[in-house]
């Protein structure tokens, strides 16, 4: 029966670092693998309290199916939140959906035919080009630099896939606290890059998942607050800031764009849970959610510093190690000289009970063989520092194998 | 921008019975449109009892993502539970969405490409006719009988197709106490529909969210606990015998199509709610699930009951006016003589404070003008009572009018 399915379930491969990070399940391995946010952010005892009383109050709209939009109230109050951080917004702008993964899963279902192209970072964020794949687009790969996307090359990028004839469609970007990179895209090519999609009349995806969680500096304006083509897609999602087992996130687009984003996500699911974005609605509406993603800035801050500091510790001290200094979210990314192979090298940090995402993953081009994505979001700081540490070793062993290989040249 | 939409986006069109719905949303309208379940089947009290404990004792793993597949001990209860029904399971049969609606988005991931063809009732599931639109697929249409679909035609239908050198994928079937009709499919139908599904080499799937709610006979065999060759994918909502605002469903599939669905439903949502499956899981395994939907039968029974009853009294004698009589579901299905068309009809129901969903929607070829389809789930049995009294004299009024015409000519 294999040859009854689609192409597209041809075309998606079970993920291999899944199964690689299979091998890091062991309680004794200190992963810096997963990005799942630390369940003490998660306000457990709020949500116990306005559970009582969603179920006592008003469980015949609560448990009922819902719009497929999204609850009224739950919406009003997303666009009063933004409202408050400079972002003017109508409720007719706004779709509640299952969390961030099924907003780029309707966006790539509003926009995209097979052999359209899509333009993203290199590296980018892993289920983001598992959806492009399912919709059996190309990804263009752009390199990615200190300060967001380059630019130019999106440009020639884009000229060239005109050139050819192929309809490119999309750009893809996590500006804010980038994954798996933490880079933050700067303002002048936020500005820019609105201008290039203008020029060509492409989207943007802005997929803003760690916008909130900024332990220092000013923020930057969104690009959707800088959109005035109605040509941006802010995707927003409370799996960080309130928790991931509600699946709730908002898509904030055109209301012509929104329009489309609703009728396909009536097929896709009907509607988003109608209890869950009630909790939602509720913790905010009655709780101060200002102050709770205060307190987890300062929770994941001290996280950030103290995998920073260790870094700095016991990292091997090589020119060919960096790695970057997010001023938020809950990644650092580790370049290590060429000749390593994070791959390669993983049974062997695993061996030493510390595990990371094998950096080629995020690379649409199959590149980046020398990098790893570590998250400092679950591991307790003890565990981090002890982690890096043991990741240090692991690295510096391969160096000397390496040199020792070149010695016996 | 609207030329970047996709193809499937401007196939997919805005409900126009959505459209006309609105109009029936004044407070003093009687409708038989929705198909919503009653509020008063919401098991409100005990789901408050189960969401204190998962908050207090398991909030760490409940508001965190879960497994793409589902968790796993909802999984095992949800097989558990289909043991007890006579369908032995394992877990690697079953997956976790967020409603049946997903599953038949997710399960047209797997299977289809544009222009493949699926097969249904005339009429079907509107909501399932949208997602074969959004596939770009082509339906083909099959009579439906008093015991199911008219399986000579289906044959004939699936030779034709193939004859066209086109790709024949799926068969759709809501065999139990069908949507729109309340039609319940033979078991020497669905032995025989098996067997087409084997010669032809076609994937069933059973959508079955009613099959729980008998009012009266013995179950037939669900399609999938006589499948012997894998092909039949099966759809169980816990909407109608829970909630539907939790948004849980199950596919029961066989173990490699089930891992392409856990494959596609990745990108598609990474998840469903890990809280909402908990609270399931903690109603399920904690109260008496069997006498729960023994009490949801006994409601929906009487108000079948009532609205039969009501047909019985008030619906004009002709010929042309028939009704069925389902043996469980929340469905009657309404037809009335040829020349009545229940979509023009609709504003002057509306008028006369009454609804219903117009027939001809639920027909991929556009027919059963004269048809309509009346929920009675959602209005007490008086309300049912004085609905149909109502609609009564609205078909009255229409056979009197083209009564007239005729003695006119």
């Amino acid at each position: 029966m294999d040859e009854l399915f689609s192409r597209r379930t041809r075309a998606v491969k079970r993920s291999e670092i899944r199964e690689l990070l299979k091998l890091a399940e062991r309680p004794e391995v200190i992963s810096f693998a997963g990005g799942f946010p630390d369940p003490a952010t998660f306000p457990h005892r709020e949500l116990a309290a306005v559970a009582q009383k969603v179920l006592g109050e008003d469980y015949d709209r609560s448990l009922q199916y819902g719009a497929t939009e999204g609850d009224r109230l739950f919406r009003e109050a997303v666009c009063e939140w933004l409202g408050r951080q400079g972002l003017a917004l109508s409720r007719e702008e706004v779709t509640v959906t299952s969390g961030s993964q099924q907003a780029i899963d309707l966006i790539c279902k509003v926009f995209l035919d097979p052999g359209d192209v899509v333009f993203c970072d290199l590296p980018t964020y892993l289920a983001a080009i598992q959806s492009f794949t399912a919709f059996e687009v190309e990804k263009v790969g752009i390199p990615q630099r200190e300060d967001g996307m380059d630019l130019e090359i999106l440009e020639e990028k884009i000229e060239e896939v005109s050139r050819q004839g192929k309809r490119a469609k999309l750009i893809y970007l996590v500006p804010d606290f980038h994954n798996p990179t933490g880079i933050t895209m700067s303002l002048v090519k936020r500005r820019r890059v609105l201008k290039i999609a203008e020029r060509h009349n492409l989207v943007i995806i802005e997929d803003n998942p760690y916008g909130q969680v900024r332990f220092e500096g000013e923020p930057l304006p969104m690009l959707k607050s800088l959109d005035r083509t109605g040509r941006v897609v802010l995707l927003l999602t409370f799996s960080k800031i309130l928790c991931p087992g509600l699946r709730l996130a908002v898509i904030v687009a055109s209301p012509r764009i929104t329009e489309q984003i609703v009728k396909l996500k009536q097929p896709a699911d009907l509607c988003s849970s109608s209890f869950t974005q009630r909790l939602a609605y509720e913790f905010m509406t009655r709780y101060d959610f200002a102050a709770h993603i205060d307190e987890i800035r300062a929770l994941y801050r001290e996280k950030r510093d103290t995998m920073l500091e260790a870094l700095e510790a016991y990292m091997p001290k090589h020119p060919g190690i960096h790695w970057t200094k997010p001023q938020g979210g809950l990644f650092v990314w580790l370049t290590l000289p060429e000749f390593v192979d994070t791959r390669e090298m993983f049974p062997r940090a695993v061996e030493r009970n510390v595990a990371y995402v094998v950096g080629s993953a995020f690379f649409v081009d199959g590149s980046g063989q020398n990098t790893m994505r570590l998250a400092f979001c679950e591991p307790t700081p003890e565990l981090i520092r002890e982690g890096i540490r043991r990741l240090a070793e692991v690295i510096e062993a391969e160096l000397s194998v390496a040199s020792a290989a070149v010695a016996s040249k």
